[in-house]
C-alpha cells in the first residue's frame, strides 16, 4: 500500500541494512574489535569542546522564548550575519544575513534549493561518482537526475561528457567538492573551465543554469589543498554548506544555503528558499544547533587525525598493489576493484572481516569506498586483512 | 526562474509578510504595548525549566559522539521507547520503540508519511477550516489534498459531506484536534462515525486509508476536554506528534510519528517512514532535542495561563456580541466577521490596532482566527479595540 517510488527505495535501504546487520554478526562472532567497518560516513573525531561549552552557555542565559520559539524561517538574523561575516573573511566575498538560509544539514538545504528552482520535467546535472540520493532530491522536487559518467583516472570531472549533456531542460547542476567518494578535490582549473561551459550553455539555451555546490567537506583537506569558493568563479552558484563534518555534528542537523545577490532571480530564490524551508516540513534549522554553529563556526575539527588515517592506509594499500587516486579532502578512499565486478570484491572483503561499499552505490561500478573515519585501531589492525586480500586477488 | 508552484506560493507567502510588516509599522507609531498582534501560533509560554536543565545535563555528560553522531534515521531506539512507554502509560496502548518515529516536528512527520502513501495523483482529504500548509505537504508527495467544507455551528467535521467525498484514489485523511484555527476539539461520537464510515468505504474500495492525527495541541485542552487517542478506534491511524506546543519548543523541531503494528502493511510503512525521513533530507530529528524530549515528555506546559487568556478574551467577546464557538484546546478562536467578507473585517480590525488573521488562510472565509498565545496584558490590553470594532458593526 505504500507509494510505488517508495517500494523501490525501501527495497534498496534493506541491501543497506543486511550490510549493517552482516557487520553485527560478524562482530558477534569475531568481536567488535575484530571486524573492519570501512562502510559509513559517520565522523568519528568528537565535537570541539567548545560546542559543549556553547550548549551549556546559550541554555543558561538564553530567554527561552527566545532560544526556542519559532524565528523567521531563514533562521536567526543575527546567526546568519555572523556566519555570512566568517565566509566574508575566509573567502573575500561579501555576503550579508539576507543571502544565509539556515537548514536542516546540507541535505535539507539541497531539497530547499532544488524545490525552489526546478519546475516538473527540468534535469539536474551531477558527476559520477556522486552521493546517490542526490537522485531522490531531485525526484523530490519533480526533477530528474542525470549523472555525467566518471573520468576514472583522476576523478576530476568529465567536462567534455559535461557539455554535451547540458540541454535546455538543465536547470542545475550539483557539485560536490571534496567529494564523496572519492576525496578528490576540484581543481580551480576545472572550476573554470566548467564556468566557462555554464556560461557558454546559458547563452545558448537563452536560460539560467544553477551551480549547486554541496560543501558538507569543505574544511577537510589536507596536503594545504585548496577549494575553490564556487560563487566567485559562477555567478549563478548556490552553496550548500554542513556542519555535520566540519564540527562533528552530523545528528544536530544544521547547515546553510548561501544565495548570493549576483544571482539571477536572486530575490524570488531567496525568498522561495524560505518558504520551500517551511513547506517541506523544516519550517528552521533547529534553533539551538543555529546558535551553536554560529559561535564555533570558526573552530576546527581534528583534521590531523583523519589526515594520519589517510597516510596509513593510503600507504598500505599502495604497497599491496590496489589502486587508489589518493585523497586530498574528506574522509573516503575510492579503490578500484581488482575484479570487474566490486561487488563479488566485497565479498571477499567480508570474508577477512573487512566492510567496504561497493561502488555502484555512488553510480561508479568497479571501485569501492573506504570510510577513514574510523579509530586509529581499525585502521591499523585491518592492514593485514588489506594485505591479505590483496595476496588473494596477486595485486602483490 | 523559479519554479511555478513555488511562485504562486511566494506570492502568498509575501501576502503574509505584508501583515507582519504591517504590524511592524503601527508599533512604530503607537508602540509595540498599543498593538494587539493576535496573528501567529507562537507559544508564549517559556519552556519548562526541566529542558534547561536537561540540555545542561546531557550535554556534560553524554558521550559527543553518541549526542551529535548520527543515529537510526528513525531515531535514538531508547529515546522512542520511553515516548512509547509515556504514550502506554496515558492512553493504555501498546506500542514500543520500533512503531515511533522522531521527526523535525509535526510538519516533518506528516511530509514523511505522506511522502511513505501517495502516488501520484492520490486524494488526501482534510476538514475546512485547516491549517492550509497541508495542500503543500500533499503536493509535495505528489497527491492532492481536498477539503470537506466546515460545518460552523461547532466546527466539528461535516461527517454527510466527508463520506460523499471519500473515493478509490483516498488515501489519506488528516484530523487536527485540538483544532487550529478552531480550538475544537473532535468529540469522541465524532470519531466513531468518522471511523464506521472509513471502515465501511476501505471495504467498497477494496483499499486502505490512512487516517492521520496532526496531534500539535493534544496537550493543550480545558474544562476537562478528552482527546480520544484515534490508534484505538481506527486501526489505520498513524499519529503525527510535535513537542512544540506542550514543551513550547517549536524552535527546536521536535515530534514523532506513532505507526501502530494492527496497520496495513505495517512492515513497509515503518521502514519506508525512516528511508523517507532520510531522502526528504531531514535524515534524523535533531539528535540534542530527542534527547531533551525523552526527559522532559511527562512535563506540562502552563495551560492555566493559556485557559486564562482563553476566559477573558472569550467572555468578553461573547459581552460585546461576537460570534464565537467556545474553544476547548489550543490557543485560538474562530470569531465570525461581521460582515461576509471578512478580509474587509481584518482591515477594520487594524484601524483598531488589532491583528487577526483571515478565514480564507484557512479554507473558510467569513471568520477570522485569533491566536491568545500573547501576553496577558496584549488579552486585557485589547479589550477596548474590540469593544470598540463592536461597536463600529453594531453588534453591541
Amino acid at each position: 500500500m505504500i507509494s510505488k517510488s517508495m517500494k523501490k527505495l525501501v527495497e534498496g535501504n534493506s541491501a543497506i541494512r543486511a550490510m549493517f546487520e552482516e557487520g553485527n554478526r560478524l562482530a558477534g562472532i569475531y568481536g567488535a574489535e575484530n571486524v573492519y567497518d570501512f562502510s559509513l560516513g559517520n565522523p568519528n573525531v568528537p565535537a570541539p569542546e567548545s560546542v559543549k561549552q556553547a550548549i551549556a552557555e546559550i541554555a543558561e542565559k538564553e530567554d527561552p522564548l527566545a532560544l526556542h520559539g519559532y524565528m523567521s524561517n531563514a533562521g536567526y538574523e543575527e546567526v546568519r550575519q555572523t556566519l555570512a561575516d566568517s565566509i566574508n573573511r575566509r573567502f573575500g566575498t561579501g555576503f550579508t544575513a539576507r543571502n544565509l538560509l539556515m537548514t536542516v544539514g546540507a541535505a535539507g538545504g539541497l531539497n530547499v534549493i532544488l524545490k525552489v528552482l526546478l519546475d516538473p520535467g527540468d534535469k539536474v546535472l551531477t558527476f559520477a561518482p556522486y552521493f546517490v540520493e542526490y537522485n531522490s532530491y531531485a525526484a523530490n522536487a519533480g526533477g530528474e537526475l542525470e549523472a555525467v559518467p566518471p573520468q576514472t583516472e583522476d576523478f576530476q570531472p568529465n567536462l567534455a561528457e559535461f557539455e554535451k549533456m547540458i540541454g535546455p531542460k538543465t536547470k542545475a547542476v550539483i557539485v560536490n567538492t571534496p567529494n564523496n567518494p572519492t576525496g578528490v578535490v576540484y581543481s580551480e582549473a576545472t572550476i573554470l573551465e566548467m564556468a566557462r561551459i555554464l556560461e557558454e550553455k546559458q547563452k545558448e539555451f537563452g536560460t539560467s543554469i544553477y551551480l549547486i555546490s554541496d560543501e558538507p567537506y569543505r574544511e577537510l583537506v589536507y596536503d594545504g589543498a585548496v577549494v575553490p569558493y564556487l560563487t566567485k568563479y559562477y555567478r549563478n552558484t548556490i552553496v550548500g554548506y554542513s556542519f555535520s563534518k566540519s564540527l562533528s555534528l552530523p545528528g544536530d542537523r544544521i547547515g546553510y544555503l548561501v544565495m548570493p545577490d549576483e544571482m539571477d532571480d536572486a530575490e524570488d530564490i531567496i525568498e522561495g528558499a524560505a518558504v520551500a524551508n517551511r513547506i517541506l516540513g523544516f519550517v528552521n534549522a533547529p534553533s539551538l544547533a543555529q546558535k551553536v554553529a554560529a559561535r564555533c563556526c570558526d573552530e576546527k575539527t581534528d583534521i590531523d587525525f583523519y589526515d594520519d588515517n589517510r597516510k596509513i592506509l593510503y600507504n598500505a594499500l599502495q604497497e599491496y598493489g590496489y589502486t587508489c587516486v589518493k585523497p586530498q579532502g574528506a574522509f573516503y578512499m575510492f579503490v578500484k576493484s581488482p575484479v570487474e565486478d566490486e561487488r563479488e570484491f566485497c565479498e571477499a572483503a567480508k570474508k577477512h572481516n573487512l566492510l567496504v561499499v561497493q561502488g555502484r552505490s555512488f553510480g561508479c561500478p568497479g571501485f569501492v569506498r573506504i570510510s577513514y573515519c574510523v579509530s586509529r585501531n581499525t585502521v591499523v589492525n585491518s592492514l593485514p586483512a588489506f594485505k591479505a586480500l590483496a595476496e588473494e586477488y596477486k595485486l602483490i
